[in-house]
């Protein structure tokens, strides 16, 4: 007989069925046992009254794989108004130890820490599945939107020379002998790309040794890069980042308010919002110069600090009733050196951040283009060249204007979900401190 | 007025349009300029009486990037039955060095080793750049198979604190101070993760320290992994896999031979089909014994040799007139700890590699499923539990029978275009002497 999901239960009303799952949950009665029994679709309920079934009921504790074959009956009082009768059961595998916290419950009791050293059972609790869920949908919706857009989806070293955002907070490695490092961003690949398919995207791991332990930076992360050639500027970036925002979260089903405009804030009038000290932009040649009141964010180049981003994000919803903003224009200094300066406002860049709720979620902005101009801002901020050869070949030979933008997985379904910590809804994070499971 | 694409021209004819793309190519006559200008659709055809537009043309070499305007009429003889006329040429960022190589010939003439020390460039070649299209093809199919399938998209660690797959062949990283490792494979995880959504993948990169350079090896690539719970044995997983490979090669619109049933030999019947020694498999005590005419395959467990498996293919095309074979049953000395083992043949397994045009393209299997099993296994092949603690927690708590695959990208697309390496077919390999670009 085939397996069927829990819910396709409705459709077998009066048949034998066969369910397989996990005990999600048993309640034992005077005289009648309801299984509660999860798969991937759902629950379902079923009763037994057979003693030599319910003997065996109470000895497979919560979480047992098991398999199921009974009558579905309709019971009004049943979810979905259906339920399982009479039994037959059979364990696969074998009985499960008793979880070290309830998974039936509808909060995990359990600490974040306890919850991270049992990722394989914490994961499987309604709610940290369910943000795993929102994940891959939202993931799918930043492809589809970027392939209805003509994008095409490339792969790029995760091992690499040289360090891409900037030498510290990089993971060495021994390659055959020789030093490498993991790869921060897919930075200069997705840019060379431009030149072969105009547009491309990727989705993948991204490592940043990020010296502190807070809610919202991990070791690896998954960064949605895209990166789009032949722009105007730096808003031909945004145009097609608000459209993927607006892809991602229609994906998931949940709600945000997503104005048909973003708004969209210069950083000089952001921090004037925020209530921070105005900016004087650094010269590009002092690119370790911080401005007071803001930080050097290792996971997105560089924005406001977060008191800031709060209050740019509550000033967004309150006068737009929108939970996304723009901020554009960022100080050079404060930008990687391959940022493609204002050219309306001396000091100043086409580099922009989203953020959403409050939160810096994405970095963009549009590219420098010309070999020329490599060499200058690297000469600029005192950097060699040799470093980042191979990368800047590209433009010796015929770059289009171009531009891109980051979005960092974990951060916006933490954001969408409510979740106060990006480990909440990553399955296995990384960080400092946690290197297992 | 709005960039149009190459593509785009026939639905022009008449009006004034713009064009923006690559110098492709110059044909310089007499009396007249042709102008062939690539973008991401395709190729159009300019043509260039004026002498200032000529001289400029004249200046700029190919690969530049440019933007023109002109007007687009019909003419029978060129590209689509339509050219652009008397445009106005207007360079983007800068005139561009020459190529190291020609892009616009039929074939690439640089070595392998040449293209990929200017992978910047030798991707804008038509057959560099058609593989990767092939590529994210490709990816695209496994995932929508897998979805239509109730898969669940995962990302999992790509650091870990002990190796996977072997001891051997695994990158060493610093880790904040502590020792860790590259993942060599997501298996740990996938597995863990059949416990929270039943069926899931990932696609993702995947590092081995591989000593050999081979035209089928990388220290980097892109591995796409399934696992499904509620498996009766292996053949439910080889079930899935077909489904994948079929849905993978209708996405890339590419020939191939692919029956309604794949064929699949015991890998003791591969053996007599290629000629080699039979094969007595070892107790799993002794996983380092070899058996005469096999070898160890780092970039999937362990198979038959290549030649072996050349011949194997040779067999499926001419007996079955397929471009794949499953070999099933591999003994248990040649497999993982985690394989399950064949309950009706002592000595072998539950494990099988799929075969495509004679290369071995995927490695799967059924896995263990009961705690007990992984701490006997390990036990038997003399291995300690500590370091697998955190992954076989899982199985105290209730896993169901299951199993997967992966498969290797590169590979795929390189059997599937005809590229006799992988390197031709991946955007910037990384293997033990190529670290950039």
């Amino acid at each position: 007989m085939q397996r069927i999901l829990s819910t396709q239960l409705p459709a077998h009303i009066g048949e034998t069925v066969r369910l397989a799952g996990w005990v999600h949950r048993r309640r034992l009665l005077k005289s009648v046992a309801f299984l509660i029994v999860r798969d991937r679709a759902g629950l379902s309920q079923v009763v037994v009254t057979d003693p030599g079934v319910r003997a065996q009921i109470e000895a497979v504790g919560e979480e047992t794989a098991v398999e199921l074959t009974g009558e579905a009956v309709a019971n009004a009082a049943a979810p979905a108004g259906v339920e399982v009768v009479e039994p037959l059961v059979r364990v696969l595998g074998a009985t499960a130890e008793p979880p070290p916290f309830d998974l039936f419950r509808p909060e995990l009791g359990a600490t974040l820490p306890t919850q991270l050293d049992h990722a394989s059972l914490s994961l499987r609790h309604a709610t940290r599945a369910s943000a795993l869920r929102v994940s891959a949908a939202a993931v799918a919706g930043f492809r589809s939107t970027l392939d209805g857009l003509g994008f095409v989806e490339v792969h790029t070293p995760k091992i690499v020379a040289s360090s891409t955002e900037s030498g510290a907070n990089v993971f060495a490695i021994d390659y055959f002998g020789r030093p490498a490092f993991l790869a921060q961003s897919p930075q200069f690949y997705k840019q060379v790309m431009v030149g072969v398919f105009e547009r491309v995207y990727e989705v993948g791991p991204v490592f940043r040794a990020e010296p502190h332990e807070t809610g919202r930076h991990l070791a690896q992360y998954t960064s949605l890069d895209a990166e789009l050639g032949f722009v105007e500027d730096h808003r031909d970036v945004m145009a097609v980042l608000a459209e993927v925002i607006r892809g991602m979260v229609a994906a998931t089903g949940l709600p945000a308010a997503l104005p048909a405009e973003f708004p969209a804030l210069h950083f000089t009038e952001a921090l004037k919002i925020a209530g921070a000290p105005p900016d004087e932009p650094d010269s590009v040649s002092s690119p370790v110069r911080r401005v007071a009141g803001t930080r050097r964010d290792e996971q997105g180049p560089v924005d406001l600090a977060p008191a800031h981003e709060r209050a740019v994000g509550e000033w967004a919803l309150a006068e737009h009733g929108s939970d996304v903003v723009f901020v554009t224009g960022y100080p050079a200094a404060k930008r990687p050196f391959y940022t493609h300066p204002d050219p309306t406002r001396p000091g100043y860049t086409n580099g922009f951040d989203l953020l959403f709720r409050g939160v810096e979620l994405v970095t963009g902005g549009q590219r420098l283009h010309r070999y020329e101009d490599y060499v200058a801002a690297l000469a600029a901020r005192g950097e060699p060249l040799a470093p980042y050869e191979s990368y800047v070949e590209a433009f010796r030979h015929g770059m289009p204007p171009h531009g891109g933008f980051a979005i960092g997985l974990e951060r916006f379904v933490a954001r969408l979900t409510g979740a106060a910590n990006v480990r909440e809804v990553t399955a296995f994070p990384r960080d400092r401190h946690r290197l297992t499971p």
